[in-house]
């Protein structure tokens, strides 16, 4: 395909929004996006969400989404893959430029989350799951990521103390990042004793839903912006099985693998090429998984990344450098975009006290379902 | 874009179906469309749907329908716009398999609707309207539709049965298709006898919901399959303003203009090259607006067509020629799908009594909302 680029990028706060609505918030990151690239308009616009028919009563966000953001009358649509439907809408505006169809896609993954009590964004997500052979039987979204998690524990003898720097870090991350849900440090002993939620994930192995959206502008490389285009260099799709029970193995996720091989071999790139890759931290288990399947880490050893403080900026394999799906927060179908966005930051050397040094190649990996959908995107300074 | 071809199509029948899930009724049109093409599996799969996070609760669709159609671990995601969903994953398919991103993609529309009471229907398909000015309201789908069509009748001076021989043309060509919904020749009397929906709408004016599923798959032209492979010579998506009060003018699918102009360009055809037309006929007053609005009628006269015996198989505009949305039935997200498959039919003669003479170049015109989302293809035998 042609090589592409992104020209323009942005995003809101995310948070309660009591005062917006979902276009409204749709709309700021995307006029910050036209901003940013030096833009007006875009030819196409190409929506990530989840869950706005469940919780905001609307459907066909992409048409709604085109007329908010002055593009009326342009080709729009809404791309859905659950928690993965930001990168996945991503990589449909990356294969519409790809494919001469438009010249400008501008990406939006927007999601409002907070205008439901909590038991309905419960049932909300677990859509997320396999409806029939999962969510019938009265497992939660969370709940089945509790079971991988204790698996994992058993299999490979890790204690839940041992997943703490993960969330000590995207906590430590977000204190820089003035777009992060959550701004608070914590300690080893606030992880250890935070509230359960579902044994043995508690309130500080999960990442908080929110109001929010994100942007980004794709346009052929080499076009002109404000600030110097940031090269896709990969991009990839890949699926499984979304009920967990019905894969060779639950502690590996197989289309993250697939995904992320797919990814490198475009780039031309190895693991050890990565400077920064922001992954999908839903729950803190799925960091570790995320880390294995991409290859930063053997099977049952992406905790030791963490104890081994490798994961920090500074460290050999920084994640989650704005704070992640965990301190930045995750409102599920714009996340995605987000995590694209927080990596051209780096790219461009803007991110302040957690910049990693010299940050020429990134990485963003997007997953819907516990691991059913995954996306991976690879970008280079261009 | 590289010359893109239909190389299979497949489709369920379009009915109450009980004793199967949302997930084998796609894979039964995915499998016919593979079986079809002489294909075992595709490089991607692009779902179309509307409801099945609000009437199945199941998000996702992508990886789920990939799975249980045989292509685990393959590129998949769904594609939502409404009723135009189905229109919109064929369009998205494209422009995977034109990118160079993937050589084959499988689009699968597929509804399931008939697991909840109609008034959780109708609340779920009123997520195509506008929530927040529209929905808010109070106002239903078919209210909206149904203001139109009042207006519609007081600008131009129609009388209610004037529209009759849309339903009337929809259901006797129904009779010969299979797959059809509904198998029942209707009459004049019977059509201003029918029970009402919402003034001026009566029953029969609306298209039925269904289950169903249709699919279809895509190749670089050239291809070799079982049958000759249809090219996809026009390929077109234009969106506008959800709420119709947005809309300069209520009684013109400005969208739909748009996206017809830039598929014949495309194409390089006009309308008088169009052997037949499977328009969005989802109410009759759809059908008036698509054929002013794509040129084969002036404005407030598309009801003339009608009258004038043009819309028939063997008249000058040939439309719904398999049952349309009103008598082969509307299972929402499918319906974009099975136009496709539908002119696919026609321009491989395979379509019996209500056979085109000669058909060599069909359009397919899938609408989401009121004119909100619209997707135009022109396919032509290779």
């Amino acid at each position: 395909m042609r090589p592409i680029a992104i020209l323009g990028i942005g995003q809101t706060k995310i948070d309660e929004h009591w005062e917006k609505s979902l276009r409204d918030l749709a709309l700021e990151a995307a006029l910050a996006a036209l901003h940013d690239a030096g833009r007006e308009t875009a030819d196409a616009l190409f929506a990530g969400n989840m869950l706005s028919p469940l919780i905001n009563a609307q459907n066909q966000l992409g048409a709604l989404l085109a007329d908010w953001a002055g593009l009326r009358n342009a080709e729009a649509v809404k791309i859905e893959a659950a928690c993965g439907s930001g990168g996945a809408a991503f990589r449909a505006g990356l294969m519409a430029v790809a494919s001469g169809e438009v010249e400008s896609a501008l990406v939006v993954g927007v999601e409002k989350m907070t205008d439901k009590a909590g038991h309905d964004v419960t049932a909300a997500l677990a859509t997320a799951a396999d409806a029939d052979y999962e969510t019938e039987a009265g497992v939660s979204f969370v709940g089945l990521n509790a079971l991988i998690m204790r698996r994992y524990m058993h299999e490979y003898g890790w204690q839940h103390a041992d997943f703490a720097p993960f969330s000590i870090n995207a906590h430590a991350n977000a204190m820089h990042n003035p777009y992060a849900r959550l701004h608070q440090r914590i300690t080893v002993e606030q992880f250890e004793k935070s509230s359960m939620v579902a044994t043995p994930i508690n309130l500080l192995d999960a990442s908080p839903i929110g109001d929010g959206a994100a942007a980004a502008l794709l346009v052929p490389a080499g076009t002109l912006g404000r600030a110097a285009g940031i090269l896709v260099s990969g991009s990839a799709s890949a699926t499984d099985t979304i009920a967990i029970h019905d894969r060779p193995e639950a502690l590996f996720l197989t289309a993250a693998y697939k995904s992320a091989q797919a990814a490198y071999k475009m780039a031309g790139v190895r693991p050890e090429d990565i400077d920064l890759f922001e992954l999908h931290d839903a729950f803190s288990i799925m960091g570790a998984l995320s880390l294995e399947a991409c290859g930063f880490a053997e099977r049952g050893q992406g905790v030791r990344l963490g104890l081994d403080n490798e994961i920090r900026p500074q460290g050999r394999v920084p994640i989650c450098t704005r704070g992640g799906l965990k301190a930045r927060g995750h409102p599920v179908g714009a996340t995605g975009v987000y995590q694209i966005v927080e990596v051209v930051q780096q790219l461009r050397g803007e991110c302040g006290a957690t910049q990693v040094d010299g940050a020429k190649i990134g990485m963003a990996q997007n997953i819907g379902g516990s691991g059913a959908t995954v996306l991976t995107h690879i970008l280079k300074a261009e």
